[in-house]
């Protein structure tokens, strides 16, 4: 995995933006991930799915949306910066994931707030998460990030 | 687990809360996950997570989420019906989560908007994990339910 420089709060602009590696996501895996976080028999039963809301097993949202945060924290966008979230906002669901997707994701830089106390900011990113051609969720987060230090 | 009648768009009320079960999460809950999902040492190594942002290892604010997920799924609110996520909105990680808490949650019923196209409607809910008093995260969830079937 190709691994950034190690960034600050004071190295990044709006309109950055960082992509990821991608992953793949078979029928087992979203039946193994429903299992555990999501248990419901759209996700985890293929004939009981067949009756269920989308027609067909499809994998949780949240499976999209985990997916997502592994492929951004292995992407290192900021090197050894760690990634210190604090909200998430207007998560849109947008296409079901389907098993045997490949997903991928960009993180898009879209505001920088330096702190009131100082020595750290917050940066908002748009993360899009994809399937080929298809936005399968976007969303918001804020994460808190250090300033570099000072000698 | 205690389970609700199966209900309905039609059969919901604003203001109505339901609570769910409880669950504890070990230290190697966590880290298992940080590593799957959150790869972070501050998430998956006790003694860098000494040095890290909050002084001490602590769980992806991911894993409140997934565990919350979980926690409703498990209480199933509406019986038999499924929980069908749109989105998710207002995603706020107010404390991290410490190994062995003990999570749980609520979801109370903001806001239900009838769907143009009938026999459906919107569901705009707010979710609160809690460890003892203390909020771990709060978030809204919209969902899509049925109307009930008409004879």
């Amino acid at each position: 995995m190709f691994m950034n420089p190690t960034l600050y709060f004071d190295d990044l602009k709006v309109g950055e933006t960082f992509t990821t590696g991608s992953k793949t996501i078979s029928l087992e895996e979203i039946i193994a991930f429903a299992k555990e976080y999501d248990p419901q028999p759209m996700h985890t039963d293929v004939e009981a799915a067949k009756h269920s809301f989308f027609g067909t097993l499809v994998g949780s949202g949240l499976h999209t949306l985990t997916t997502t945060m592994r492929l951004v924290v292995d992407a290192k966008p900021f090197g050894e910066t760690p990634l210190v979230g604090m909200q998430v906002d207007e998560v849109r669901l947008l296409s079901p994931l389907y098993p045997n997707s490949t997903l991928s994701a960009s993180l898009e830089i879209l505001e920088l707030t330096p702190s009131s106390k100082g020595g750290r900011g917050y940066v908002r990113a748009k993360i899009t998460t994809r399937s080929g051609d298809k936005e399968l969720a976007t969303q918001k987060w804020l994460m808190l990030m250090p300033n570099r230090p000072t000698k």
